[in-house]
């Protein structure tokens, strides 16, 4: 079945984490007979690579992997990024269609810009799939299967690898959304990159201020996304620092409302900020349901 | 076996809700032999209370429920607080222990001053003990076991008294600690209300700039408290507001220094910021798991 819908004679994974891994062992489980190539940064990590049985080669020498290469899936930290498209810069085939699985876009655009002459055949993906687990060894065929996929798309794109990336992240069972790399960045600051801070900034107060002895479940669900991976949490907040300052803006000057109100005791206006953020969750919540 | 640890001739619960009928229910399971009221503010809570089989009676006569109380537990929402105590001054006999149920302890004692002229046989509680469901339905006689209760105590306390509010929690299953009520506040601001007030302004940057199509797990869990009871929070907020400005304030600030950290591209900052939240979270995590 999947051959029917995506077919690319050699796919070149970089980066054989969870997510390269899964997009792998995914493709494998779905039929795909092209061939199957993890470029990883050392011999150490190709070894591991080729130990999970999801590639049919693994290896750490850029040229050997790229030279033939049909399609790419960058799927190494954002701040790997750039070094990634100055081997493929200097090593893949000019009609080389790549994509990635990096969780802000316009940084990668920035990246691509700087190492290579077009742009056509970058097609920006974001697979809204992740695991707590890290690590080849937490590759799962099935990691992508009816989540939301985000490609971030441009005019100048050209259609035909716009329609090999589509059905890449299709056969792995991905449902596709699509915007422009800016406004993919500008709502996951708001809906993602501005709760994890919001994590981390109440666990510093409760460091500054004192009180963790009487914490409990609420403070432990509010907080859960401080323990998110802190390098690449720092990748992704500097890869999208701009919007990123825009939802702290947001937040200070919602903070600073709210201080105000109290100063004034102002119950009616308390109450009604506290319903509205209460009805605005529950609609969110009732959406997001029906769209399980 | 209750009755070794707990004793108290007439027991007189002030508002209904879930806290108070499971307090009745938890007492009765226990083998509690004093006399057990409901004192509700209207005939229609009262028969409600009645029907649950958790109390002796239930009236909305204050007059009659107090005129013989020994000890008195204070359940209704904070703002309803200096009404009770107006009640209490009016019809109580002059040697009634009292204790509560509130989330905030130094307003709690600030609207007893205003009413009564001894404190001493004024000891507060918190239990930290709840539920999502609300109303005397959800009475529960175990919600109280396992959990920690919180005496904010004063040198003018009567040691009777203390020790009476204290067997009193303790032979509903709770492990107690004691504090003075401005520390009880002040880490509570912390560890709950900046955590609820954190939630609700991510639900109202997310309103103001968009993006909840794209909000996923992170959101739910970091909104989560966003959707508790608003009068009950607003009632909490504006019995806490010192306490919660300046917990604000440190998160401002907080948000400031992240701001700047992002503008001047800080990586090292950033890195080490999330790092320290990371671990900080982790070793709570370790000990909340080890003192369950």
């Amino acid at each position: 079945m999947a051959d029917e819908h995506f077919h690319t004679d050699h796919l070149v994974i970089i980066g054989s984490g969870l997510l390269g891994t899964s997009v792998a062992m995914g493709l494998k489980k779905r039929g795909f007979t092209g061939r199957l190539t993890a470029l990883c940064r050392s011999t150490a990590s190709a070894d591991t690579a080729r130990q999970t049985g999801a590639y049919d080669h693994a290896t750490d020498d850029p040229a050997a992997a790229l030279k033939d290469a049909s399609l790419v899936v960058i799927a190494v930290p954002l701040g790997g990024f750039r070094a990634v498209f100055t081997q493929i810069a200097e090593h893949a085939p000019r009609d080389l269609v790549v994509t990635d699985v990096g969780s802000t876009k316009a940084s990668v655009i920035d990246d691509a810009e700087t190492c290579l002459d077009d742009l056509s055949r970058v097609i920006g993906a974001h697979p809204m799939a992740g695991s707590e687990k890290s690590g080849p060894q937490a590759g799962d065929a099935d990691l992508f299967v009816g989540k939301p996929c985000i490609l971030t798309l441009s005019d100048s794109d050209d259609p035909d690898a716009v329609a090999l990336v589509r059905s890449l992240w299709q056969t792995l069972g991905m449902s596709m959304l699509t915007m422009s790399p800016a406004e993919h960045d500008e709502k996951f600051a708001v809906v993602s990159h501005l709760p994890h801070l919001a994590a981390v900034m109440l666990v510093q107060v409760a460091e500054q201020l004192g009180g963790l002895e009487l914490a409990s479940t609420g403070y432990r669900d509010t907080t859960r996304l401080a323990s998110s991976n802190p390098p690449m949490r720092t990748d992704i907040l500097l890869a999208n620092r701009e919007a990123v300052k825009t939802s702290l803006d947001a937040l200070i000057q919602q903070a600073t409302q709210m201080k105000a109100m109290l100063d004034q005791g102002d119950e009616k206006a308390i109450l009604q900020a506290l319903s509205q953020a209460r009805d605005s969750r529950e609609r969110w919540m009732d959406q997001a349901r029906k769209d399980e």
